[in-house]
């Protein structure tokens, strides 16, 4: 046996029949990452994440001076402390990992354990002896709703959010955008290589153990398509990478939001190509998020927390490629009509399986069959 | 946020105070990791092990012809399949992952479904309608006891396995040596990379964001050194690299193994140095099984699988290295003291936490001080 160390993949699923969310599996399978230290400091070495959290707080101080404020899921505790600096009367700071630990660390070594209380559990379970005028949280995964975090900032809105207070970030948007990259040949190359490797691993268990293999080929190949061409890869792009127009797929206003309305995604956006001669050979996507405070009570100063492709370096969340194949052969003036859906993988709903249908409108008017393809964002 | 993909990491614990073994955890963890084809590839390409169980079930047919078998775990099917082929009258081929769907293809392709019955679900759960003749499992992990696999092995022999029945493998042994490596000195220098970087993270948070880190130093090295000193790793080892006498630190017979023989496992060995000013580095671990029937029911032909430093080539298991720090200086005729002791790790029972205390005793008469170090089996 021998089973791959530290749980590599655990993810990818529980059993068939397993509840969607059985609260011990996702603790072991989702919050114990952000118990490392060397996890969280990560997210605070992204420059571009700090940035706007420490800009959007700074910059709108009239926000949290005197005020009550609830951290969701604060990790490290630095936007509880930022939060304290900023004049915050009261900060709570709610962490389900260990974390909690160092997060009440932190406050007391910044000389603001009197406003900071670090809580440790989950927003869903807690409670607070008062409601609160802010609500900040960091919780956007990959392509914006990986994790599914989100779920747990509407919880704690509904139950701790006064009916004036303000959210931290305030609005969310996810784009969707055309691309050029070699990723795909790449991976196709891999998947060829591990086809040949297990065609040679059937002769051989043939000759050598006497068991015919071959049963099992098919399924293999659905396993490494999967792996390989179905799966979105996590890239730092560059923007001439961007071969055409990109599209918001989904705006979201954090202090209405709904589960029901992140539960499931859907879109249907045209996408204009602006380079001639280029090949189509993925779709992009990525997310930003937006400091706005509330039509109450108004930020000071805009902040936008942008993770679009960036010629001065990215975020830890890069954007997600979603693989074209086959790729298409695009030109200034075409247009490339894209169905999207996203939904909550079954096995683990933190995770997300999505299908996307491709068009090519070609500026000649010649229009070419819709091509459909699943993917999987894991 | 953006948690690690695939749940890397995942396994290292649940939150504290989690039940020591809950199902759906475990599934998620631990068995999920045997439901992809490409990890059974990799353990049906270990030449090593596959002719070790092929010889001792062709060699040893008489323990098969006309016998109810019970495969505990069997993945892709292949013991099953090998023991239909040797004669076997009916095979219960047991397994928890969806991989039981390819079993039973595979079986089908082999034209032995009619005595290959698999059956999906825990060793633990499933009903059989008889007792069986033989046991065979592929049950071992890295260091013999990693997964706790074997407890499944146990429970199965003690359900369903007739007074005379006979155990494949029948015996399993783990071995600690003394060994020569560079890889201490390569972690050493990945802490000191991560440290001199974490202090460059403690004044840049400081300078930009006005939050003081220092309080977390101790915690984040200390993870570190969890991480690269006290984690156990994975290496096939040339032979040459052992320096001295391997020891046997525990034996197993698996007749008669009880669960509470292998929760635990404590040594005192005498590790005698073989070379000539050698250096100390590391102690290594591997195991060896044997098939050797039972004294009812003796083998034909007594086969060993051996994960031993093999200048051939290893296996899949490798070897675990625990690194010394600090190494010894050893020469020729120097015996080195280890006291060993490892149990189930609290937060997840499949992996292991070890304390290893080592104590260099001099040709010369001179005898060092012990030092004691923890050391983790993730």
């Amino acid at each position: 046996m021998a089973s791959l160390p530290n749980g590599a993949a655990a993810a990818a699923g529980g059993p068939s029949g397993a509840p969607v969310v059985d609260k011990e599996v996702d603790f072991a399978n989702y919050f114990c990452t952000y118990a490392y230290l060397y996890h969280q400091k990560e997210m605070l070495c992204d420059r571009v994440r700090m940035d706007a959290y420490h800009s959007a707080v700074f910059r709108n101080a009239h926000h949290f001076r005197g005020k009550v404020v609830l951290d969701v899921g604060t990790g490290s505790g630095i936007l509880a402390i930022w939060s304290a600096q900023a004049g915050a009367r009261k900060v709570y700071a709610v962490e389900a990992t260990n974390m909690a630990e160092h997060a009440r660390e932190l406050a007391r070594a910044n000389g603001v354990q009197d406003i900071v209380e670090v809580i440790q559990g989950t927003v869903e379970d807690i409670e607070l002896p008062e409601k609160v005028d802010v609500i900040i949280s960091e919780w956007m995964g990959y392509f914006l709703l990986r994790e599914s975090m989100f779920d747990s900032v509407i919880c704690a809105r509904d139950r701790w959010l006064k009916p004036d207070g303000v959210m931290y970030p305030s609005h969310a948007r996810m784009w969707l955008a055309p691309i050029r990259t070699g990723l795909g040949d790449k991976k196709m190359e891999d998947l060829d290589i591990a086809m040949d490797d297990w065609g040679q691993f059937v002769g051989e268990t043939q000759a050598y153990y006497g068991v015919n293999m071959n049963a099992l080929t098919k399924a293999y190949r659905a396993e490494h398509e999967k792996y390989y061409l179905k799966s979105s890869i996590w890239n730092n792009l560059h923007p001439n990478q961007v071969i055409g127009k990109a599209a918001v797929i989904k705006e979201m206003d954090c202090l209405t939001a709904t589960v029901d309305e992140i539960r499931e995604v859907r879109a249907q956006v045209m996408l204009p190509i602006s380079l001639d001669g280029a090949r189509l050979a993925a779709l992009a996507g990525w997310f930003d998020v937006h400091f706005r405070g509330s039509k109450q009570n108004p930020a000071a100063e805009e902040v936008m927390l942008n993770t679009a492709p960036d010629e001065n370096g990215g975020t830890h969340w890069g954007q997600q490629v979603f693989l074209l194949t086959p790729s298409l052969s695009v030109s200034k003036g075409d247009n490339v009509k894209v169905s999207f859906s996203m939904v909550r993988s079954k096995e683990n709903h933190r995770l997300m399986d999505m299908e996307f249908t491709y068009e090519l409108h070609e500026f000649s008017g010649k229009q070419h069959p819709a091509v459909t393809t699943k993917m999987y964002l894991e």
